[in-house]
């Protein structure tokens, strides 16, 4: 089954303590579509500049990623400038330049309306309501945020709520928007919000992911053990393509939890590549096997 | 087979933001203890004034502890006060008395020598190095520091290293103590000064446990979801005492880390229970059939 996703496509400035790249290929959506596309089809709702590498499209259409939702508009592409603090977990934005990403409307082509799954990156959660009103009748919907929405359109972000099966986001984003430091707490009051599902990032620590505590619905996913790593950037949208992707790629008639915990190994596994080298280019030359053989380990590294 | 636990005994006063409790059972050894007691019976080797109340002592003796270790000498009792601040992961401490700990000198009664299991618990190192230097020739020996040892007696915890195998100290003390902010980079480094094993505690993103690199020797086991954190006081010393305790009720011949593995998971499921009252409260009530169903809990929250 193909999967939606709607997010931003951007060049990145991205400087980490050993080493810089200028003008690569980034935004949500680049890293989650090429992610998911291990796994399904993807088709990209996203805005481009006129100044945008036909390399960077080229290489979407190598991954198969269906560009008809794609708007090229006269402009500069968004642009992110940013740097990795000595521990890695410590980013800061130099710089940010929405450019053509500021008046970005996305529409949905006509094919695109019944698309069954769906992955709304993180950009303002009215344009994540736009790409939702625009479609019939999803059977499943993932949705990123990120703290900038919950402190400025937190309105917004409490009317898609309810319209997402699984809200995925970091557990500062987690604390910042229950006002619980207790992690399971937090969890707790955002699913009272409207998510069945909720999956809590935590970098290095791995992921917690949340579904019906009446049933004891919980499942704590280990981080795959990296010692070498390059560039941290778009390692949660990778997560989120290949969760949403693998999901689309069983494409049960209805997404049990035990669907979904296999799915955040998946989204684990695909993170844990992308932080291997910079930008998508650990992607670029990832092979099928390898993810499944990572899965096995992330299953060999968990079992006692 | 027995298990012998070295560390401190102590009275304390701890606060959190929902409660506040005075002279309470503490100190490291009598967490580690009381914890490994459910699995089998330790030797506390450990010092207290002329105040420590008769009470805790005959909760020891409950608990089947052998008391031929414990030293009673003239004066007060170790002493600490500590407060927990909002997200109860940050602990300041307001006071610490040594009092009768200053001159421990640990010493082992003749039957103690032979024991096969040790457990030496967070005290000076060279207090820890004097320990074994009583012992014949332990099958296996467990070890915690923090971080004052790591930066005011170096040269003696170097010298304890190849003599230990497994160590077990929290993600800072790991990064501290390596110089390392990566922590599968720091565990090698530490690896390399000598223990067969090491074990990261990361509080509530639960444990990490190294062995043979090249064998592929990794396990992370996740934390048990508390919703109500009362007391993180001993929660260290609780997941020590319990996984040892385990391996000593185990008692192979040669320890494999398949053993080990298990014993972190029965070390967390203790930390687990560790937390959910003040002092040793939820220890003092607990029965061996719940610490198994926490243990089937752990499988349940990280299996996929």
């Amino acid at each position: 089954m193909p999967v939606l996703i709607v997010g931003s496509l951007g060049l990145d400035d991205i400087k980490t303590p050993a080493e810089e790249h200028h003008d690569v290929l980034g935004g949500s959506a680049s890293y989650a579509a090429v992610s998911a596309s291990f796994f399904t089809p993807p088709q990209l709702v996203a805005v481009v500049g006129d100044d945008f590498p036909k390399a960077h499209v080229d290489f979407f259409r190598t991954r198969k990623i269906d560009l008809a939702g794609l708007q090229h508009v006269e402009g500069k592409t968004f642009r992110w400038s940013g740097e990795y603090l000595t521990d890695m977990n410590r980013r800061e934005t130099r710089s940010v330049a929405l450019n053509v990403f500021e008046h970005f409307h996305p529409r949905l082509p006509d094919d695109y309306r019944k698309t069954p799954y769906v992955l709304l990156g993180n950009i303002h959660p009215s344009l994540q309501l736009l790409v939702l009103d625009q479609m019939e009748k999803p059977s499943f919907v993932a949705a990123d945020t990120f703290d900038l929405w919950i402190q400025t359109a937190h309105e917004d972000l409490m009317k898609l709520l309810p319209r997402v099966d699984l809200l995925v986001i970091n557990d500062e984003e987690a604390r910042l928007l229950s006002g619980e430091s207790n992690l399971i707490r937090a969890a707790r009051a955002i699913m009272a919000r409207g998510p069945r599902f909720l999956c809590v990032k935590k970098g290095e620590h791995g992921a917690l992911l949340f579904g019906d505590d009446s049933a004891g619905e919980f499942f704590s996913c280990p981080s795959f053990p990296v010692a070498d790593l390059h560039d941290p950037t778009g390692a949660g949208d990778c997560f989120a393509g290949g969760l949403v992707g693998h999901l689309a790629r069983a494409a049960e008639s209805d997404i049990t939890f035990a669907d979904l915990r296999q799915a955040v190994v998946y989204g684990s596994a695909m993170a844990s590549f992308c932080v291997e080298a910079f930008s998508l280019d650990r992607l670029r030359k990832l092979r099928p096997a390898e993810i499944e053989a990572r899965y096995a380990e992330f299953q060999r590294i968990s079992q006692f």
